[in-house]
């Protein structure tokens, strides 16, 4: 069996996105990259989280095709190719219709930054993609999809992709990502966190002001890169 | 014991309704039918889930005679006959009174489709019913239920129960259904979700507008009929 | 010990209300009564449910007397004790801190029957009660609690206590009951479940409308009274 | 290993914010101070909640030293000992991100008092900070924190922290505190009941008022004070 290490880890990365209550029954799934090979193992399509195991697990290439494995890949797959191949500094990708950031995708509104439990984990706020239009659906509709979030983080003034690891699908449900699948599945925790909080605090004002640059800095700043001060010292 | 394996389907698509939290105490129930014998296995009336077994479920015939049970058969039994009377393709039915599509059924408003959770599932929005009035009340209340749902799919622009497997009663709760008890569950379960979310998209933006045809289409399609792409094929 | 099965019912209702999610830490309190002695087994004060025991609870007569019982009970007691003294043919009596149902309190609302689930339970709106004036609150809080409880029921128009088990008090936090302590805490939970539904569809409808008269009256009674149908005969 | 009791309680107050679903992974922190020492026992920075042990938790004295312990302090660190040099009453803090109190903090209300569950626990509204200003953030952020957190307490006409033992931080999230640790991590439960159900009462009635001072006045002394008649006579 290909991959062991890495089918470990996307197996409980999967788990955890159940495990925290982001997904119904088969919705939603998690994969992860091999870059020195350049496979992805994913979850496959239509399989309950409570049955999954590590061999049913499928193997792709990034040509998407089924290199291990019995059962079909999930139906999403190409998109997660789509954003393995423009980012290779991405190392796992999640995709759940949790409720909160799921309502941000469906009213299509970016999720502004109102507080420092969204500036710990993001900079900025998280672009909402505009609808495909309908040629991109008759087509490839999941290599459209993928081709769309990596628009929606390139060209001037775009958010980086690595400092702003998640997007919300207008219509449809969040991606997201980071080095590993555990890191993509803790994303999609959070910013359904973050989604939650957000909604609550435009019900109490709907003119609620996004947080100053200078704490939101200071806040993802104590967490990430080089003078992050945030957890253990790792050797 | 008559329909022993449709007995044990029909209590496990009961259980499932209350393990997701789609039912208090006694509230709701699922039906199933074995077309061969034209014989409906349903819950009883008032017993709570924790403690129903397969032997109290009561079968009826579908003119409403209890056939085998020593319990009363769910006050909501001829609502289910009057479906499956109607709609010879359906084998099971549910009904629960969770808390956000109930509401939507309250509000009396149809549940627009405003993301791929929902057309992944149903095409078009679920419909909601006309309240019924006080003749219908007066006499047999439970059938004139049925009778108002099967109208609700019935004629020139109204929407297909077989692509549209649930229902908005007004002032009430929704019923859902399907080819299996099992799936009727599932639709339940899954009318909750699509419910949920839509509450959540309106308070973000009250003028949400519908997911595009031609995304809709497309999702329904991936995951329905012969060109499904979604699961495991089936031999 | 006395009233040992009625204080295995009283304990076992408290629990329930903790069970399903009701009340934090110590919060909330249900008692019962016999009737033949004019005995209330009631929760003491402060206790968290789950060390909550048999032996615990305490015992009180209808002048607020402890007859049995080391612990101090309820600080709620007199409220309960003005209850059974103002209505003989209840017998045991809920008191929690839900959110939804404390939310109606809070904004001072009767809660509107939108629908058959509460309709199934409850005959017209919740009543809410006056906020006590500071006359009340000086003297025996607790007692003009009570007081003005069995008020709102009584005199002309106003609603039944039989009929309508459950009321909110302004500012606080509702009061349910029933023939036995057992149904006072399903009437606690069912209420919350009212409430919740009854503000999911406001939300959706600021303007929406009660049930007709004549569905809620057919929904009450297929449950309550000698033609009900609703359950299992009992003998 | 020092403060071996001090540890115990830390450790279960810790346990208690997870237990009562106020944090996700290694988010929040609680301490408690030894006051003859002068020595704080506070979480490990980034741990998660299922894996801590006592022999983790980190003793810092406080000038910010750490005392005892291979780990890093919570990055909050300074912020708890602001409040511990200010208050020599206090023995316990807690910091938690849950949602409806991170809520009011990114709306930048304060809390008001809208019923009896509120008032049961603190006297009058929960102030809510200003948002820090840039000199602030680009110096000793945590410090500032705490140093604006005294200021909120302190002056003609602020609040108490003995009975409003808990505030709001603008665009960020709560603290609360008590006389042990677990008091500091019950009335961050508290707070957010509390917000949860304001925010449902605004719902309700955007001009909610707030409880008669008579009825909160009379509720909070209940609970606290020399004439409490809350809880167990305490020898």
């Amino acid at each position: 069996m290909l991959l062991s290490s890495l089918r470990h880890e996307v197996l409980a990365a999967n788990l955890e996105l159940h495990r925290l209550g982001l997904t119904l029954y088969t919705w939603g799934n998690v994969s992860g990259i091999d870059r020195e090979s350049g496979l992805v193992v994913i979850k496959p399509s239509g399989v309950p989280y409570e049955a999954l195991t590590v061999e049913q697990l499928v193997v792709v290439d990034l040509a998407d095709h089924v290199v291990e494995g019995a059962m079909r890949p999930s139906s999403d797959t190409r998109t997660h190719i789509a954003l393995y191949r423009a980012w290779p500094d991405i190392g796992g990708i999640a995709h759940a219709h949790a409720p909160h950031a799921t309502a941000w995708c469906q009213a299509r509104r970016a999720l502004p930054c109102l507080g420092t439990t969204h500036a710990d984990h993001c900079r900025g706020p998280v672009p909402c993609t505009d609808i495909l239009d309908a040629a991109d659906v008759a087509g490839d509709y999941e290599a459209a999809t993928g081709a769309q979030i990596v628009a929606t983080f390139s060209g001037g003034g775009a958010p980086d992709h690595t400092t702003t690891p998640m997007v919300l699908l207008a219509g449809h449900a969040p991606f997201t990502w980071g080095g590993k699948a555990r890191e993509a599945a803790y994303h999609a925790v959070v910013l359904e966190e973050m989604a939650r909080i957000a909604a609550l605090t435009l019900a109490l004002d709907p003119q609620a002001v996004a947080l100053p640059a200078a704490i939101a800095d200071r806040h993802y700043l104590r967490k990430h890169g080089a003078l992050a001060t945030y957890g253990q010292r790792r050797p």
